[in-house]
């Protein structure tokens, strides 16, 4: 028989996938938003911001209810406080995506500066990171969840890469830099929304070896 | 007689504030390094980031130890689970310092691009912020909490005239725009420190009243 807690437990689960989905689609239709110019679907990144605010706090006092009523030990007590911090990077992750759709709506008023190239492939990449952390987590695998550490490099080199060329542009021609500058800033939050995912993948290691790995790179 | 719990707590307490205390000097430093042109300095505070990030994995094994061994409930549940998400908070105000440390180290290569006002202003506003929202936690003052909450806007609305102004300087002479980017990047650093600053404050509401204002902009 299953216990009542597992039962809370795999609703909890279910509700931090609910809330990850949400947040994949948030930063593929940014991404949409901003290389095919649609700035009304950049307005429904922004509104949809809220449903994940909403669950953020749910699942924190699910979390809440969970560790009072269950007093839970061990494996049970990491799940809980890892969905606990995991819902945390979740809503920043749908912040940034707020963000990006927001300097997409500001871009889209002007010609495009140049084809997005980099930013696709940065936009992809972060994607990938944030599924890949999720389903090492609901799949508690640690080496998934260490691979995503591994892939917070490649985000950082082509921030670096974009903003190179950023400047470039900005050095030829002055009237591009207010668009060269909110690409720049689209280019960092994809850096943080990369930060966030190898957070989540660093919890995901805790979570399945007890072992806390953040802030020792050569772990992850 | 004290309970063996609330002689925990007292440590826990007293860690929090240690690490919170390391964070305001990181900062008064950082800002100095970059004002005073003290690459030295910068170094330290990139190097003091690991003492903090050190404590953030202490406290964090200490919330988790307190609540498996002490199974605690109601406010003593609250405590504990707010620590650990502040800690979180702390550490990434930390490596925000470190960042800006690391802008001031290059900048302080080049010539100085103007005299720095608003920085200095944004730095001293957000560790008051910082500040505060520690007093608030120590002295469970949800007013205290709330008045921070509100000082955030000053921090955006500084931002905002410090990208103006250094996009003025980049349009009249390109020569300025590394430099300006990278002060624009520090714009960026306070404002996020000043969003962790808030995310503290809402954290001391909810401990002390019980109540999650985040994501309620009208509630704080």
């Amino acid at each position: 028989m299953e216990r009542h807690l597992d039962v809370e437990l795999k609703d909890l689960k279910d509700k931090l996938l609910l809330m990850g989905g949400s947040v994949e689609s948030q930063l593929q239709d940014a991404l949409q938003a901003l290389t095919e110019r649609d700035s009304d679907l950049a307005v429904r990144v922004v509104e949809n911001d809220l449903s994940v605010n909403k669950l953020d706090v749910e699942i924190d006092e699910n979390c809440l209810r969970l560790l009072a009523l269950h007093q839970p030990t061990a494996g049970d007590l990491r799940f809980i406080t890892t969905a606990m911090k995991i819902s945390t990077e979740l809503e920043r992750m749908s912040d940034l995506a707020e963000n990006i759709a927001e300097r997409a709506i500001e871009l889209n008023r002007e010609p495009q500066l140049k084809p997005y190239i980099d930013i696709p492939r940065m936009g992809n990449w972060t994607s990938q990171m944030v599924k890949e952390a999720l389903d090492a987590f609901v799949n508690r695998d640690a080496a998934l969840a260490r691979k995503v550490c591994k892939d917070d490099d490649v985000v950082d080199d082509l921030t670096e890469q974009l903003f190179r060329e950023l400047v470039s542009f900005m050095l030829e021609n002055p009237r591009t830099i207010t668009r060269a500058i909110r690409l720049t800033f689209i280019g960092k939050y994809y850096e943080r929304i990369s930060d966030h995912a190898t957070n989540v993948a660093e919890l995901v290691v805790y979570m399945v070896e007890g072992k806390i790995i953040r802030h020792m790179s050569a772990e992850c």
